[in-house]
């Protein structure tokens, strides 16, 4: 029998060790494979041999469901790029290297667009060498911008969380009888899926937030004073609910202070609540904050949501089958299949048309002020936050699994 | 028989409902009493007969069980100080003269420091003119520093979302092997309880936060970044803790923008994590973020503490016992009677030696260097974030009451 390889990669979610505990589950039922070991902080811990078999440390159901409920990647995470291997074949045949000595069969790696690109190359590169190793990706982001599946894992419990604080946001706004503006700041760089999971708060009495600006649609400062000035003449609270990636129609981000870019290029942006903070007290004389709602909303696996844990799970286990059956370059896609009640297939999807892609909003799931969201989405994001999940708790905090091996290593 | 009056002020906690549905259980079974009426927002509902009748409102054992674990005020709140009554009697008179019209045999204020001023002035104003009326507190602030009791309904949930939190976080924060410092800021003007209360986060395998500055003791740029250096030295991950408070030898808040006062003096705090992460990034080369943890520590009911949404809850309930002996112008107060097993008494002390001083934390559960708390500290906080209540979901968020009532008056 051959083994498997695993490791995760990218940003945290509350749901990233369910699929990692998936895969043990699937390796351990499956009838192809032997142990599962893991590679720390992604992909680069093959490179500097840094893995552990996960078969000897989550040994135990108890363990596997502690696993399942502890946020962020418990074999860690690496923002690492591969060359292209006709430009730098040296880390591939070192990597290579790796799956024949440990016999591995299958190499799993749970992540978002960027670690889709590590899935694709690869697979190209071990069809060029004519290797067996079945390479699988498992999706994984709170942003919800993977193509072809229909949602992604983690995305939920993130979702959860943010439709939660603001509702208790909002009752926090609520108790002063005067004028106010609370701007409400939430991840989300190119895609408005986590701002828009906000409008899931409103409820019989609440109809907070009272606007959404979402990165698909161009912001207007003016028309955003407007919204504000208007709501403000009937109510006095307005919470607006705004990404982090809004920009206007040159395509220039609205955000305060500098703008650095990560190891993909991309813009590291904050304080977009900051900004609209200080245009609302620049020109409407009314008591504005800003709440950012910050790395919570990807780790608070306190607040998961258990259809996004149990669909994390089992993208786990789907891969190891897949593997199984041959499939490789390919990443595991979830199908909706039914909306009342809500059902999903697990599918899996050439590696190609994801990686390195991003899926927005449709339009026409956006309002035609672009200040709102519409029903359609409301009803595509309601199944995806259902459950609770039971957290064990240990003298007043969440009991997590035990992540201490991350912290012996100094440094790559 | 007599009816009751009962307001709420200042800012929110996750369990000041639930001292307000202990006032409406105490009531319930007070022989003396009949009726509670609820002034919406603090003294302000008095002054402009915005009044509801709670009896009504909160009229079965369901809608109490959602008032207890609904956060921030169901009756709303306001910032509003008297006037010294010898300067002016006119709020005190029209106040007094609600009392009669409605009967009024006992008012009780929920709040902190500034709300127990008004508890003063009332109980001196009624004293003065012979009233009858008992004016008793009902302690109530996040920030745990009302003098003689042992601690403040409110508290014990914020502590625990704040150690929940930075638990996650540093989940959070392993997942890299590279050198980072996250900044983690957390509210406290004057005293240091909550950011304290993040040393609960740790555990078997997490020692975050590393460091812990709190505004009892003078802050030194140079000293920290000495810290932080040799904490590096040997972890790859730093995670301090900071309250917003800090503040050099000279008095200056280390903090970034402008400082504003509100009604009652206090300077308007903000940015103190902001303003050591550029400190950081000017003097070490280290990635550094910085996480604010924003209006959820005091209104996430979700992770309330059981214990302390039970001791709101009597305190409610005993506020109505004590009016009922006869006690007036006094604040109910916790007396910690046992540590293993944990136990607490209820006692009322003099309103005088309450209102307008604030509790520090004691120079001795502060470790000699000013960086971190000791173990009576930690010792002392543990009990206070026991329990888990069970909350209510509907449709994914969290059920809580309907406070619609809150938001139909357009501003006083």
């Amino acid at each position: 029998m051959q083994n498997c390889l695993v490791a995760q990669s990218g940003g945290p979610t509350a749901a990233i060790n369910a699929s990692l505990a998936g895969v043990i589950r699937g390796v351990k039922e499956s009838a192809a494979y032997d142990k599962v070991y893991g590679s720390l902080n992604g992909i680069l811990g093959i490179l500097e041999q840094h893995m552990i078999d996960l078969s000897e440390t989550i040994c135990t159901e108890e363990l596997l469901q502690g696993l399942t409920h502890t946020p962020a990647m418990y074999l860690g995470s690496c923002r690492f790029k591969l060359p292209d291997y006709r430009d730098d074949d040296s880390p591939y045949s070192f990597i290579f290297k790796q799956f024949e000595r440990l016999n591995i069969g299958a190499f799993f790696y749970i992540g978002g667009n960027d670690s889709m690109d590590t899935v694709l190359k690869l697979s190209e590169y071990g069809t060029a060498i004519g290797s067996k190793v079945r390479i699988v990706g498992i999706p994984k982001t709170i942003d919800n911008d993977l193509m072809i599946t229909d949602h992604t894992p983690g995305f939920g419990s993130a979702a959860k969380y943010i439709a939660s604080s603001l509702l208790e946001i909002a009752h926090d706004t609520f108790i002063y009888a005067v004028k106010s503006v609370t701007i409400v700041e939430i991840m989300g760089r190119d895609a408005g899926w986590l701002t828009a999971a906000s409008a899931l708060a409103r409820n019989e009495y609440n109809t907070a937030p009272h606007l959404i600006y979402l990165p698909e649609t161009n912001f207007d400062k003016d028309e955003f004073l407007s919204d504000v000035t208007r709501l403000l003449e009937k109510q006095n609270n307005v919470i607006v609910a705004v990404s982090e990636g809004i920009h206007d129609a040159a395509g220039t981000y609205i955000s305060c202070g500098e703008s650095i870019e990560d190891t993909f290029g991309h813009s590291q942006l904050s304080g977009v609540g900051k900004a609209l903070e200080y245009l609302i007290k620049d020109n409407i004389s009314v008591k504005t904050r800003s709440v950012e709602i910050n790395v919570l909303q990807r780790c608070a696996a306190h607040l998961a949501s258990e259809t996004d844990l149990s669909e994390a799970f089992v993208s786990g286990q789907k891969a190891v089958t897949f593997a199984e059956a041959g499939i490789s370059g390919s990443m595991v896609v979830m199908k909706r299949t039914g909306d009342a009640p809500y059902t999903i297939e697990y599918e899996h999807a050439a590696i190609k048309a994801i990686a390195n892609e991003a899926k927005k909003i449709p339009r026409e799931w956006i309002n035609a002020s672009g200040n709102d969201v519409t029903q359609p989405l409301i009803d595509y994001l309601t199944p995806l936050i259902q459950g609770e999940p039971t957290i064990p708790f240990k003298n007043g905090i969440p009991c997590y699994l035990d992540v201490s091996h991350l912290l012996s290593g100094i440094g790559y």
